[in-house]
C-alpha cells in the first residue's frame, strides 16, 4: 500500500526548475534564488488536538491547513514561499485514503502559492493522524520582518478581520503571502507577525519582544462576521469584540509601521492582492503591556488571552 | 510548562553566524552558503513504531536518532549539514522531561556535526511521542550523489558493517557525513544511498532507479558483530549474512563507483574520518534484479527483503 502511495505522490509532483534533484532520492536538491536568504519554519498538527476528522474537516482540508499555517509564518516574515516538505503518520485504518486527501489539499495550495513540494516521509502507525510541514521561503538580506522591531509611535496595521474562526475559517486559511510581499515592496514595516494564538496574545508577544507597549482601539478592531455569529449563540456570553481579541487562528498579519507608512498602506489597500482590507487597529507606545482604548478615550489593561496549547518558534 | 520549555530551548541554542534571524520569530532566516544548492530531507519517528521509550531507549537517544537519520540522508547526497528544524508532539504526562531529553540528544549531535538548530514547534497531546526533523544541507551545483546513476561495471562500495543494529546500534547512529564529504572530494561516485531499510532492499532500489542489476559477493559483505550475536540467539534461525543483508537501520552508505575509483577509495580508507572501513561488496551489471554470488562463483537471485513499513522520498 505505502509504496503505491509514495509512487502516486511522486508522480503528482510537477516538475519545477527549482529542483535540481526531485523527491524520490535520499533528499531533494533545490536551487536557491541567488543572493537571497533562506527562511524556514515548521508546524505540526495532530488529530484530536488541532482538528477532528469528520464531514466538516476532511483530510483535504487538513492538508490545506497544514501547509497554510506554514505559509502564514513565511508571510509574517515577508518571505516568498519556495518549497515545502511533508511528514505524516497515518492511522493504519483508512490511512491510504487519508493520505491522498491530505496531499490533494497540500498540492492545490502549493500550486496556487508557487510552492514546490520537495519531498516527504509517509508512515503508518496505530496512533492518530499527525502531519508536520516544513516550509522554505526566500527573502532579500536584511529584509525579513521580525517581531522585535516595533517602536513607540508606530501604528499597528492588520489585514482582514478577527474572531470566530472556529466556525470553519480556521481550516480554510488563505495565508497573506501576496499581501505581505506587496506591502514589503511599497512600505516600511518595523515588525510583523501572523495571528495564530489570538490577537491580544500575539500583539503582546510583539510588544514584549520589542520592549514596547501597545494601545488597541476597541472601535477599530475589524470584527469578522463569524465573531458576531459566535457571540449570538445562546450559551456564548461574549461580545464580538471579545472573540476578535482572543479567538485566534485568524492567520491575519499585524504589522508595526511608521505612522506615515501605515496611512499610505491603508489608503492604497484597494490595490492589495485579493482586495484584502488593511486597518489601523492601534499604536505602539513606550512602556510595557497592552491596553484597550474605548472611543471615549478611556483605556484599561488587556489580559493576554488566547490559545496557549501550542508554541512555535 | 510549555512556555518555559520553549524559552529553555531557545536559550540553549548557540548563536550561529549562519542565522540572520534566530529561532523565536515566526520563522528563522538563514544565510545560505553562496553558490551552493540547498539539500532538504525530513524524517518522522513515532513511539511504538520506531522506538519504545524505556531504560535502553531514553528521550535523549530518540533525539539523537531523529537527527541522525536525517543527517544520514544528507550524507547519502554528499551534502554538508547546515541546519535543522524540529517538530514534536509530546505526551501530556511527563512531556516536559521527555522534551528536554530529546533536545539534549539533538543538541549534542547538532553541535558535533555543525548543524544549527533553526527552530521548532513544540506541542502536547494525548497521543504518543512523535518527532519530525527536517535537515537542510548544502552541496555544490551538480555534485549531489543521486541514486539513479549506477552504471554496469561500477563496483559497490560500502562504509562500515551490516546487521543486528536492533541490538542497540540503530539508536546510536553516527551518520557518515564526514566520510561522504571525504570520498566526494577525492573520488568519482556515480550513485549512492544510505541503508535504512535493509542492504538488499536499498541496493535493489538503487538498481531499479539506475536501470541496472547488481551482484553482491556473499563473502565480501562486512558483517557486524551484532549480526553474529543475533544469529546465535536460540530462536533466531538465521545466519549472520542473513542479518547483514536484511536487517536494516545500519545507516551505512552504499556507493556505485567506477572500478578504479572504488579500488582507490578502499586503498585509502585508513585516511577516512573516524577510520571508517570501506569495502567492495559487489558490482553493478546490465539487466535487472539483485543476485548473491558465492565464493565458488555460483549465484542466485536475492529477494529484496527489509523493512517496508516506512518510506521516505
Amino acid at each position: 500500500m505505502e509504496t503505491d502511495f509514495v509512487n502516486w505522490l511522486l508522480a503528482r509532483i510537477p516538475a519545477d526548475p527549482r529542483l535540481e534533484v526531485p523527491p524520490g532520492d535520499d533528499a531533494a536538491v533545490l536551487r536557491p534564488p541567488a543572493g537571497r536568504r533562506t527562511v524556514v519554519t515548521v508546524d505540526m498538527l495532530m488529530e484530536g488536538t488541532d482538528f477532528i476528522l469528520g464531514p466538516d474537516c476532511t483530510p483535504r482540508a487538513v492538508g490545506h491547513k497544514a501547509l497554510a499555517v506554514n505559509l502564514s509564518d513565511l508571510a509574517a516574515m515577508a518571505a516568498r514561499p519556495e518549497a515545502a516538505v511533508v511528514a505524516v503518520s497515518l492511522p493504519r485504518r483508512g490511512g491510504d485514503a487519508i493520505g491522498r486527501g491530505l496531499l490533494e489539499g497540500i498540492e492545490a495550495l502549493a500550486s496556487e502559492y508557487g510552492v514546490t513540494l520537495a519531498g516527504g516521509d509517509t508512515n503508518a502507525w496505530d496512533g492518530r493522524l499527525v502531519i508536520s510541514i516544513t516550509a522554505i521561503g526566500s527573502v532579500a538580506p536584511g529584509a525579513a520582518w521580525r517581531r522585535d522591531g516595533a517602536r513607540p509611535g508606530d501604528l499597528l496595521v492588520a489585514t482582514g478581520a478577527f474572531g470566530g474562526s472556529l466556525l470553519g475559517r480556521h481550516l480554510a486559511v488563505m495565508p497573506r503571502c501576496r499581501e505581505a510581499l506587496a506591502i514589503a515592496a511599497r512600505h516600511r514595516v518595523h515588525a510583523a507577525l501572523d495571528v495564530s494564538d489570538g490577537l491580544t496574545l500575539d500583539v503582546s508577544r510583539m510588544m514584549d519582544a520589542s520592549g514596547t507597549a501597545a494601545v488597541l482601539d476597541a472601535a477599530r478592531i475589524p470584527i469578522h462576521p463569524d465573531a458576531v455569529r459566535m457571540s449570538r449563540r445562546p450559551d456564548d456570553g461574549r461580545t464580538p469584540l471579545d472573540h476578535a481579541l482572543a479567538d485566534g487562528e485568524d492567520f491575519e498579519l499585524v504589522m508595526a509601521m511608521p505612522a506615515e507608512a501605515a496611512h499610505a498602506a491603508v489608503a492604497g489597500s484597494r490595490d492589495m492582492p485579493h482586495a484584502t482590507p488593511l486597518s489601523i487597529i492601534g499604536e505602539v507606545t513606550a512602556g510595557q503591556g497592552l491596553f484597550l482604548r474605548q472611543p471615549d478615550g478611556s483605556q484599561a489593561p488587556l489580559a493576554a488571552r488566547g490559545y496557549l496549547h501550542d508554541f512555535d518558534s
